[in-house]
């Protein structure tokens, strides 16, 4: 399964993936779903919000059955594993299930979701938090892209009707539960000698816009007294951004930036950053968001949400079953978002495996799991369907 | 003619003008200069580098004439004025001549230079620079734009043969003399009350690459002491510009920024800032670049000249008879790059007339200059080709 994704949307300058939501690359990815689920005599049912379900079982008739998976969408210039792996380790389990000529007891299915890394049109978990309602859906489908092409246009480009998006109750039903296998996205397996992890939470997290104004002008021949040039509220933003972090035990970053009209001796009448923030609770996230607020403000800039998630506890009691079930694997939390949590909060028992990541490096096309970690990974997700469907 | 060129690559959102060259907008600018010139019955000739010539009389039969004339591209979003006033006045003031039936004692040339601005591959006053030599043919055509787009291929792609690009001799000795006249870029003319008046000196002046390397990380994940962010590099890059420039009284700018990948919650790898730095005198201007290269170096950053022009005196003599003609305008030096300055350097007899801008502010869709300041620079104008030709 690995060499058909491997080219997939991969740019050949930064050796990174660039899989965003509804583009060619995303559609390829959405052929080699269908692909690998036909060959395994499963139909695919894309659900009106773009996710695609490969069930074995028909969880309509039977009950709801066990889901798993992940996402194949990247951030730009992504690695291989963040979202392939839950879908590859799925399918995989599958056939280490069916091999055992094992009749699960209830109906088992493979899903990938849209759109998570939220790449394309600002927003994580589209896919998960449109089907579940936590996303409203006039909202998301004026969200627009970078060539101002709205997601309601790019889902219809795609062959995908935007006008049935919205909570689907009909498709959760069909979930008992949910479990994502994924990547990790830091060193805590590094750190505990473990390959596999049972996640425990993951942290409160959100996006901000900051957006700080100033007046266009020739670089050449205004003079500095004469300038509001918001490169410097810009500056200032970046450094309070982690000195708030610092400050208040949290992560922020600046990590997206667009400079209007970004000339070389044009003076900017407009930057806008992003702030991504997180923290083992909200109000530590707060006050760094108040902290980057002030600072925008000292400039005349604002900051506006773009974003925000509670923390996410995953069930802990069947977080924990699960932990005893992989040999008293560890509990670990984690400060990214994911599609487990987005169904966790919408009251669908869920839960995650992380794999060890060596490096901890994510987004990032140096990402990287050792393949017997990826082996083991499989291993245990196959033991947790074993242990969900017997 | 003002109406005519109103439209052509005015960006409806922002009101201002993205004129680059050898687009689809500069050809619509380039078909304009052409009518404007047949419609006088001249013909236009398009040099081996793209800059349009329209002579009345033949510079090649009776010797150079005086030209005049400026540029028509953009910065991104800017300006009405900045280029077109001075190609408008141009036509203008040799419609004004041409009715008071006048013979000129030698030729007289319109023209318009290509990629003044250098908006799109980087290089100002791309045109003139490889007319006179003083920018290589192979380092010019290999220039990039955003798009991975070759000056090169741009050129071809418009129907300008790039393989003729280079110094031109021929087209040189036409040149007896140039005058540009521009509208002004600060507002020395406001505080000295008057509309017109005669540039003295170019400021030296370059442009900078300062690359900021990173790690690409998860920014939901990677705990802060594992960071290797370059957007804290960018903000020192930034502030350490600006107290340099007023440390050293000079001008420095860091308008254009390249985040990759640019993602919200990914750790970027890489920023690309530029600098614009000018000054009365050189020493000034390199004392600000060396600050920002200890600046960049701080984090493992490098700093990479692009461009890089000498102070520009004007001759004096021939500017003070100018001044003079034009009862007793100031002189005035400016921080900007022209044509006329890049003639001038090529040892070109070269002069620059300036048009009062009452609010100072240029690279903008604010920039403006009073419609009656516009017709004294066509009088002006009007007065220095009389007496050059009379």
């Amino acid at each position: 399964m690995w060499d058909d994704l491997a080219p997939i949307g991969r740019h050949s300058g930064t050796g990174g993936y660039r899989r965003y939501a509804w583009t060619a690359e995303d559609a390829i990815l959405r052929e080699w779903f269908v692909a690998e689920a036909q060959a395994r005599g499963l139909d695919v049912i894309a659900d009106r919000t773009g996710n695609l379900w490969a069930w074995w079982g028909a969880p309509d008739a039977d009950g709801p059955g066990v889901v798993v998976g992940s996402h194949l969408d990247s951030v730009p210039d992504g690695g291989a594993f963040d979202g392939p792996l839950g879908v590859v380790s799925a399918f995989a389990a599958l056939d280490e299930l069916r091999s055992r000529d094992l009749v699960p007891s209830r109906p088992l299915g493979v899903v990938a979701f849209a759109d998570e890394e939220g790449a394309r049109f600002g927003i994580a978990c589209t896919g998960s938090r449109l089907l579940t309602g936590a996303l409203g859906a006039e909202r998301a489908l004026a969200l627009r892209d970078g060539n101002a092409i709205t997601l309601a246009e790019a889902m219809a480009q795609a062959g995908q009707a935007p006008a049935g998006v919205g909570r689907d109750d009909e498709v959760l039903r069909r979930i008992a539960v949910f479990v994502e296998l994924h990547i990790e996205q830091g060193r805590g397996l590094v750190d505990l000698g473990h390959p596999i992890a049972v996640g425990s939470a993951i942290w409160p997290h959100g996006r901000w816009r900051v957006e700080l104004a100033g007046e266009a002008n020739h670089a050449g021949t205004t003079q500095l007294a004469d300038r509001r040039d918001p490169m410097l509220a810009l500056a200032a933003v970046i450094q309070r951004a982690r000195l708030a972090a610092v400050r208040h035990d949290a992560l922020a970053t600046c990590a997206k930036v667009r400079v209007e009209p970004n000339g070389v001796n044009a003076i900017p009448y407009r930057v806008t950053a992003w702030l991504d923030a997180r923290g083992e609770d909200s109000a530590r996230v707060r006050a760094v968001v108040a902290d980057v607020t002030a600072c925008a403000a000292e400039s005349g800039g604002g900051v506006s949400e773009e974003s925000w998630t509670e923390r996410t506890a995953f069930d802990p009691q069947f977080s924990a079953r699960l932990a005893v079930l992989l040999g008293d694997a560890p509990l670990l939390p984690t400060g990214a978002g994911h599609d487990a949590g987005v169904l966790a909060a919408a009251g669908i028992p869920a839960a995650m495996l992380f794999v060890r990541n060596p490096t901890g490096i994510s987004h990032s096309p140096a990402e990287f799991a050792d393949p017997e970690d990826c082996r083991a990974g499989v291993v245990a997700l196959t033991k947790v369907l074993a242990e969900l469907t017997g």
